[in-house]
């Protein structure tokens, strides 16, 4: 029986317009989203999905949108551990947009894994994608032009299609939001399998009624994503953790407390 | 040397949310968007671009955000010029968006001309899509299922590719906002040639900024028909007339007078 153990550490939250976060949506209220990254602890070794974002990079982009209160980065959540950054083995990124990389620069001992996709995307971004991935502090050398040179600092570990990472801890495509964006599921001795649907699904609202995220590469897959969420869901008995819902975070268990 | 005329039709108004016709925008202002059609008095026929919006239909589908008056419907406008919807001889679309076809239901005689991803689509359109492609009047049988029934009515002619559909007359593709976009250009006889942008350009920001609208289809496809268009009007030595631009409308010449 696994006795995998996943954390979820509490990054801060952001806001944004209604019509920021659902495509083409009318409403113009605030909303929050929280920001959070899943560990797990794995007899693998110490995976990191996701990183938080870095309140100073987020407040170049968007200024006075952003909280995070000194206890909420990436190493004063992993002390709740009793864990430090340079414990991690792996960070898993489920794509390169600001609030999910920020934490990542703290990780120096760890190999990073992503979709093959993501990083070329992050490279090479569209224009309109420029504002989206302009935390490149989590690979120094990205857009030096040189690929050998600070790219693979920390160490990069590009995939292709659904992957088995560790035992019991899957990566499914889930593109769309971005080129090369990977939700991430976890099976566990006690409880259903958890599904973490990354930004291919900021909230319930986003599956319920269908509505995109208005920042997308690709309207269409996009679309396919939502339903290969829920497809999942379906033939894995698995829990959906949204990206940014502020209304389900409220119920999720925080570290030092976990799931296993 | 060529005798064409090109009347700009008046068609009366939108507004729309800056957000909404920027994508990824975060301006909340109410923006004006002049809606008209394009009639291309030529030795062949004669021909018209889009057609303009029916008001009731966009009452349904967007309540209390159009203005169209009893003299700016497409029948009304065509008898400034002492002609009626029966003398069309090819309505011409850029796209099937409900603001671009109200008035072909009128243009009984016509053979309707469109590219034939367009027709597919406003077919079977995305979910996201059905929003812009509710005005379904140009052709009743449109989603029928039966493709022989009421799609031909009026007369449809699909074409592929860019397309000289009669001299001097030139079909260009530009997708992105929509799957089969064609923007138009008209050489005269006494001016540079006209380039109709129609909703691969909403305005001169659009591509001052780069900002396509934030309706689309796919986001890369509708940059690279702005860099297009761009190429297209150097190469030419083309006007550019945007499809939805308030200031720009206002210096137009409309119908009773002409360019030729």
């Amino acid at each position: 029986m696994s006795d995998t153990k996943v954390y979820i550490l509490d990054h801060g939250e952001m806001t944004a317009k209604e019509y920021f976060l659902y495509w083409n949506a009318t409403g113009e209220a605030s909303i929050r989203l929280p920001a959070y990254s899943v560990l797990i602890d794995h007899d693998d070794g110490l995976f990191l999905f996701d990183s938080g974002f870095d309140f100073c990079q987020m407040e170049k982009l968007v200024p006075g949108l952003c909280k995070q209160s000194a206890n909420q980065t990436l190493p004063a959540q992993l002390s709740l551990l009793g864990k430090r950054p340079s414990d991690i083995t792996h960070v898993v990124n489920s794509h390169y947009h600001a609030d999910h990389v920020g934490g990542n620069k703290h990780c120096l001992h760890a190999r990073t894994i992503c979709h093959a996709c993501e990083l070329e995307q992050a490279r090479y971004p569209e224009p309109f994608e420029a504002f989206g991935y302009s935390d490149t502090s989590f690979a120094p050398g990205l857009r030096s032009g040189d690929p050998e040179l600070d790219i693979y600092t920390p160490t990069f570990e590009t995939l292709r299609g659904d992957q088995e990472i560790a035992r019991g801890v899957f990566l499914f495509e889930t593109p769309g939001h971005t080129k090369g964006h990977y939700s991430l599921m976890v099976k566990l001795g006690g409880r259903r399998p958890m599904l973490f649907t990354a930004d291919a699904a900021y909230t319930t609202r986003t599956v319920e009624r269908m509505q995109i995220a208005s920042l997308h590469f690709d309207p269409i897959a996009s679309i396919r994503s939502i339903v290969r969420l829920k497809e999942l869901s379906e033939k894995h008995d698995a829990e959906l953790f949204f990206g940014h819902d502020i209304d389900q975070f409220g119920h999720y268990r925080l570290g030092p407390a976990y799931y296993s």
